[in-house]
């Protein structure tokens, strides 16, 4: 297969290493130049995207949510629906982008792609083998996306060791609200509250480090996503202040046996308090 | 050196562990029987701390924190101040237990301590060696507590490995209320949003998982100690519910610089993004 993977930060240049590794011909580019030579460098990268002459089976836009938008009108534009090549991206969103790649009249070979791996850091010196393997991978086709884009997209994964699952756009960004973007704003939420406070990294102890572990993510990359999805994250925020609240209710009237309730509603979502206790 | 541990949980347990292995000798007690029979058939814990007949060194009380105000009442029932044993804790909270000593005439004797070390899991199977290598412990001795008792007290973490620093125990409830309850209940309180619409663990990326994790904690612990400090957790839980509705006013008004602005803060305090960036 040859792919062209546009962004070779922490998930396309992880992508860039696997493939490559797995025998598969990759293209690349990177806005930072260093980025790029360093990924040729390295093996992981065979050659420039912009030198590729030839047909490409896939590209892989792994840029942040806002210029992906951008890329997959630039790809419109450039690429023929001819050439055959398939279109996925890698962001946290899903409406917009397949609504520009509808747009952009790729629908027919878009297949919006999620994987839910990585972490608080970003670039290409993060990326490294592995990163996907036994990771949920998110997929929505656009409306009128043919068969053959959904499988090159499903292949892809399967060769990375990713666990492909078909989502409704929409489903997907409202799930994610919860599921990844509500804990970014609230990790960092936390640690604005602690820097006002007084209360620097190395006072915590285990558990405060885990909380706020992603209050050192990329703000560009974050803010791109929390606007991008505000419509869905708007009320997971106010879902979260809603429970702060009731806790307060319970500090207020010293209830003890409704702070426990609280605390053990959480714990049994966990799986490590049994249900009813 | 003799010491008592009551309460073979993660702390206690682990205490027992590291001390026995440095040669001190340890006699224990806990609650549930099988947990003192598991220690005692490890060799982490030589005898039953009940039927210790001779003079004991120090006592460190590891049982939840209002269970330790009981614990302190009947230690200054039990033993006479000329027995010399000094008596510590092990809590997440500092002036409750202080007062309660010094209110059952332990005060020379008693000196309060705060390991920051530990997870969301508790109980005799989860103690382990090596838990307090590096790790910060907050002391704070009741007024008037004599030299000797504070010196003993930091022996007993310099041998296993913690980095004792003391601090007023009003200052030392304020800060871990930021520290360490902020995170407790804002973990809580984003797992039952997460369960409330639908989302499992099994959903969660590496960051959603990390953010969530606390949420396994013991409620009776963790209502035990919300309760004890709701005086400092009450505001902290208020900053945090503010910050979250700065986001909310950025999202709201689809300011892209505001919300870059407030998760740039937090990334500062994290020591990952630059400041002024």
């Amino acid at each position: 297969m040859n792919i062209g993977i546009i962004g070779l930060g922490l998930i396309g240049g992880s992508l860039a290493r696997d493939l490559s590794n797995a025998g598969w011909r990759v293209a690349g580019s990177d806005a930072d130049r260093a980025s790029l030579a360093a990924a040729m460098d390295s093996g992981a990268v065979q050659a420039e995207l912009a030198d590729e002459p030839g047909e490409l089976d896939l590209i892989v836009i792994a840029v942040p949510v806002r210029s992906a938008l951008d890329v997959v009108r630039q790809i419109g534009e450039r690429i023929p629906e001819s050439a055959g090549t398939v279109v996925t991206d890698v962001g946290s969103t899903k409406r917009s982008v397949i609504e520009a790649a509808v747009g952009a009249g790729l629908g027919r070979r878009f297949v919006g792609g999620h994987p839910m791996a990585g972490d608080d850091r970003s670039g290409w010196a993060t990326a490294r083998s592995g990163l996907f393997r036994g990771a949920p991978v998110w997929l929505c086709p656009a409306p009128g996306a043919k068969d053959f884009a959904v499988r090159r997209v499903e292949r892809l994964w399967a060769v990375v060791g990713g666990r492909t699952e078909r989502i409704d756009p929409a489903a997907h960004d409202r799930r994610m609200a919860f599921a990844s973007h509500l804990p970014q704003v609230t990790a960092s939420a936390l640690a604005a509250a602690m820097d006002a406070a007084g209360v620097a990294p190395g006072d915590l102890g285990p558990g405060g480090r885990d909380t706020t572990r992603l209050a050192g993510s990329d703000p560009d990359l974050w803010s791109d996503i929390v606007l991008d999805n505000c419509d869905e994250l708007r009320p997971a925020v106010a879902a979260l202040i809603e429970r702060l609240r009731a806790l307060q209710r319970g500090m207020d009237s010293a209830d003890r046996r409704a702070v426990r309730t609280w605390l053990a509603a959480a714990g049994t979502w966990s799986g490590r308090v049994p249900a009813g206790r």
